[in-house]
């Protein structure tokens, strides 16, 4: 079956495209990122994280439809050819912990990008939601790609902790010949966002990074938050590294990147058995977040290129994979992962005629 | 199949849900409103109107979610009786004609009431977001009430208009011997919000309404709007009548009451045809708003219970009607009605394993 995955990441730089075709096993046809113009990536952050009109996030949702289906257009790939399409959307909410809301404990995600229109657009039947079927199981609606993970990198002797670097960043952690049940994932902290913050729209290379000084004193504060330490399942959404975050820790650059690789060191740790750091996502284009990465960790660092899956175009391919798991009537998230009770069955399908 | 229709309308007074057995014939099995706690119905008028967190909305999708479930879980129907269910959730914002934004035309809708949760509670196929779909085909995601309105209540040789009064009051046009093209539908205006507004919760039996009286210069004023003069399809959300309204307009609810009794007469005047006018919705209860209603206009003016339908479940039994319309993989939506360029296939499906 060829599927199509799209998703907007936490750095919403983007809309990422994966084409894959799907059966005994995975084959990557074709991949691509779609640039958002600024006012539409400016209108995104915005109801990100602040108080913002119902309106706005409504017509925000139909307009990232519409820019989903043209992105997914624009992949060198005949659509006629597609026969099914998992679109996670652009997270604007993600509180996996229950937070007390009128009177209860609600866990709650939200994100946006109408599938109805890029059902319309397309004509091919479209999953989108993923996420909230987890929480609705008492999962934490995150990390879903340790699912992908888990298919792509486990090995029968060697150990590995998958890492994506997006503007949140996570591990997948498989031990050498892991069942599902075995492979535990999380949030490790903050990836690009704050870097991203610092030196809009990215540091390039971690050149300004590079230059900078990292404050230790800032850093063993920073690294003092209970959340760096607690056990997984655990995750984090971009509101705990916002306009707040910046403003209240003071922090720059230098060490804003240190704190992402520390961060990740720390969960790394926790492994000592890991023989294979497998990175993917933005952060992996940032050789001296690569750099700091391999200077700090034990395991050896590489990127998920080496196993032919381009550094951006992973979590697409997540989508696409889920979105398959679905239309099969199977479960998609791993509740050693996320914390759920059970596996469920991801996602809502738009259908086509 | 048994299916369960669940919504929440306009006027946000508690959530209907209407159990039926589809087949040949549309069977009501049980119906039953189970009223919102006061925090929460005020938490979505928040949401509805104003700026507001993004936060919020989130939650409160998680939130009605489980609270919709429970609402099922009151009918006097064993839950694994029922195999499919359609909820309609919440409007929160309803936009049919596009607007303009981030550069582009752009038409939405945004109901909340997460169906992953009902899915999640009950065990039961669920089927939400029923009007994306249509505003992606061009339509104006309302109405979609005349798709029953035709199986209910077309006749061979009566030319009949279903009204209901909800907080925005709309009719389904259904001359004699009607096929589905013909059918006109569309929003006359206000039903009972400005009423609901000026007598919180509600003006019960038009009392207050009775007591007053109409501002004749405000309400030819208020007649000029072109909305009331232009052709269908058109659509209105409560946003046009909210805070905003009756503060610019001064309007009491004499006056308020008229204007929802002169704008539906305007509608009806359209269709000088007509021999009955069968009313539904929360405005079907109030006596006097009735008989102004009788003493307007020309046609006999009946209510939905006398076809067996109660006036406060006819949306919900839509809503399970259109699930199980999407289930069978057909369309739920009238292009006549709602302006959509084609039939579509309405909702987007939650699985349950």
């Amino acid at each position: 079956m060829r599927v199509a995955g799209l998703i907007s990441g936490t750095s919403v730089d983007g809309i990422d495209v994966a084409v894959v075709d799907i059966g005994e096993s995975i084959q990557i046809v074709a991949t691509l990122t779609v640039p958002y113009a600024p006012h539409v990536r400016e209108a995104i952050l915005a109801v990100s994280n602040a108080a913002t009109h119902t309106a706005t996030i409504a017509r925000l949702n139909f307009l990232l439809g519409e820019l989903f289906a043209e992105a997914l257009r624009q992949v060198p790939v005949p659509l006629e050819s597609i026969e099914l399409i998992g679109s996670h959307g652009q997270t604007i909410f993600h509180e996996g912990e229950p937070a007390d809301f009128l009177g209860r404990k609600v866990a709650s995600t939200l994100q946006i990008g109408e599938g109805a229109v890029i059902a319309a657009r397309t004509g091919i039947q479209t999953i989108t939601d993923f996420r909230p079927a987890d929480i609705a199981a008492g999962g934490k609606g995150a990390p879903l790609v340790p699912f992908l993970d888990y298919q792509l990198f486990r090995h029968a002797e060697i150990a590995r902790i998958a890492l994506n670097i997006g503007g949140i960043a996570n591990v997948t952690v498989l031990p050498a010949g892991a069942a599902p049940e075995d492979v535990v994932a999380f949030d490790t902290g903050p990836g690009n966002i704050l870097m991203d913050a610092l030196a809009p729209p990215f540091d390039r290379d971690g050149e300004r990074a590079r230059a900078g000084n990292v404050n230790e004193a800032l850093l063993q504060k920073l690294l003092a938050d209970p959340y760096y330490h607690r056990e997984p399942p655990k995750s984090c959404g971009r509101e705990q590294y916002g306009a707040e975050f910046l403003r209240s820790s003071g922090i720059d650059i230098a060490t804003a990147a240190e704190l992402t690789v520390r961060t990740v060191a720390l969960a790394v740790e926790g492994y000592p058995e890991t023989r294979e750091i497998i990175v993917s996502g933005g952060g992996a284009h940032n050789s001296y977040l690569m750099e700091r990465l391999r200077a700090t960790v034990q395991p050896r660092v590489t990127t998920s290129a080496e196993f032919g899956i381009g550094v951006d175009s992973k979590e697409a391919i997540l989508f696409a994979v889920l979105a398959y798991q679905t239309h099969q009537r199977r479960p998609g998230n791993l509740p050693s992962a996320t914390g759920a009770r059970k596996p469920m069955i991801l996602g809502k399908i738009s259908m086509v005629p």
